[in-house]
């Protein structure tokens, strides 16, 4: 159960794993939170309003604007939001609206962001960077956006000029879950000087990653190396590739790292270890600002 | 049930997914053969001997020689059978003896290879390597061995010099069965020109791996690509990468290709998309050359 508030409206981060709301106050701050499982990836079309109503229901006591981003806008989500295509702000116009028959609840999905070539999609990031541009006006460099698929994003004049995504996190994820390495690769535990080094052998030969991952599962049964120490090299080994494929963004750019705090502080450290700076930014704080930045335009 | 035969001997290639055995006759010749799933993967050490009994107890009608491959050797296996250290013969000493509650049974297994620096590991490889070199004597050269782990094998003067292993074909399984390219790659299709260019990608930037996964899924959301072109394209990105890293390999060498048919022609039509021509070897006449290799040899 949601406490009894009354909110202006209600904000709505949903990702294909996740839904988290939030009833804002008119002055922009959150009067309560809730989340659920019940991402996009959950869902058909038609369970949609009652996953958010589960959360929301008690908030709307007369007619309430909802303003949601992610997947929810995907084709199979609960309505489609198509995208807008770089370059573009990243708060594009043509929200979409899904359909309820809650007498109260207008529904408002924000489009995600669509690049041709090279072929490239993000829903979700694009209210992340808008919201980091609401808090940094003018900002102009590079976001790297760590998670599952990460975003190394080019941002100038508050408008999305390109990106670029990596499968890193799910590949870090299944090759730990789903192959050989599960018996060698532990869920948690980390160590430093083992994913520098990876860094930098993932960098200076990228093409040997087949080899380095079996050679991970042969490490633990010849020299019995730690879950632990496997772990931080997998982990290296695959963000260092990406740096390496990374670095027309980051060479010479101002960058920022949004994210959850433990992967955006592994990314800034792999960033130092080529020398160069960024600064961390946290991924909840900029995804209500892009959220409130969509509202208001909504608002006129 | 099997046939009722009476071996010499019995052959048994046992690895973590499947166990397939052989009644061999005198003369070299198969009597009769039987498989099933009860792969290494999915038995405790008390459960070898009647998986084993399940396929060949009417084979057995005196004292029988078993003579087995591959991970039933492990450390979680029947009896773990010992690596023996490159350079070393493919048909190393040492065979483990596995305890059998049988009074008619004699089972065997051969070791598996190791190797220092790098780190590596195989079971059941050296087998098919023995028999390709029971077939070829005095054969120079490397051997690709495509698989779920596939090897690249350099053997000189009889002897396995040095190998390197790569996670390519569990990297393609995992990749399209368990993450988001699951909704673009099919499992089944093909298309050869796809495949020949996302080879060349692969070769020329393998750094951009988790950025050219993303892209497929990118292009079938954007550009509705097929399943059957996403296929060949996942699977020619993994191979150019490999190939990029086995380069010293099979760069200027004699090659064989040891594989099931589909996985080994690939292997060969890429190799000579490289200008490199290598011959093509069918896998199970090598696995049981290189068991009979081994029987004679336990024989004397």
């Amino acid at each position: 159960m949601s406490q009894t508030v009354q909110p202006e409206w209600i904000a709505a981060d949903w990702g294909t794993s996740n839904l988290r709301v939030w009833a804002m106050g008119s002055d922009g701050n959150v009067l309560a939170e809730a989340s659920s499982d019940k991402g996009m990836g959950k869902l058909t079309r038609d369970e949609f309003e009652g996953a958010f109503l589960e959360l929301a229901a008690d908030w709307i006591t007369g007619p309430t604007t909802v303003v949601a981003c992610g997947m929810v806008g995907a084709r199979q989500g609960w309505a489609e939001a198509k995208y807008a295509t770089v370059p573009c702000p990243a708060t594009p116009d043509g929200y979409a609206r899904a359909e309820t028959r809650h007498p109260d609840l207008s529904v408002h999905i924000i489009p995600g962001i669509c690049q041709d070539s090279p072929s490239d999609v993000m829903r979700g990031e694009e209210t992340q960077i808008a919201g980091f541009l609401a808090r940094n006006p003018n900002w102009d460099g590079i976001l790297c956006m760590p998670g599952t698929h990460t975003k190394w994003v080019h941002v100038s004049a508050d408008e999305v000029v390109s990106f670029q995504t990596f499968m890193t996190g799910e590949l870090f994820a299944t090759i730990s879950q789903n192959t050989v390495l599960r018996h060698s690769v532990g869920a948690s535990g980390w160590d430093e000087a083992t994913f520098e080094a990876a860094v930098d052998e993932a960098i200076s030969k990228p093409e040997k990653m087949a080899a380095n991952l079996f050679n991970l599962r042969a490490r633990s049964l010849l020299q019995g190396t730690s879950a632990e120490v496997s772990r931080a090299r997998l982990s290296g080994l695959l963000i260092g590739a990406e740096l390496a494929a990374a670095r027309p963004y980051w060479l010479g750019q101002q960058i920022a790292v949004i994210g959850a705090g433990k992967v955006a502080g592994i990314y800034v450290a792999a960033l130092a270890q080529q020398g160069v700076p960024a600064t961390q930014v946290q991924v909840e704080s900029v995804t209500l600002a892009g959220l409130t930045a969509a509202y208001k335009r909504l608002k006129g």
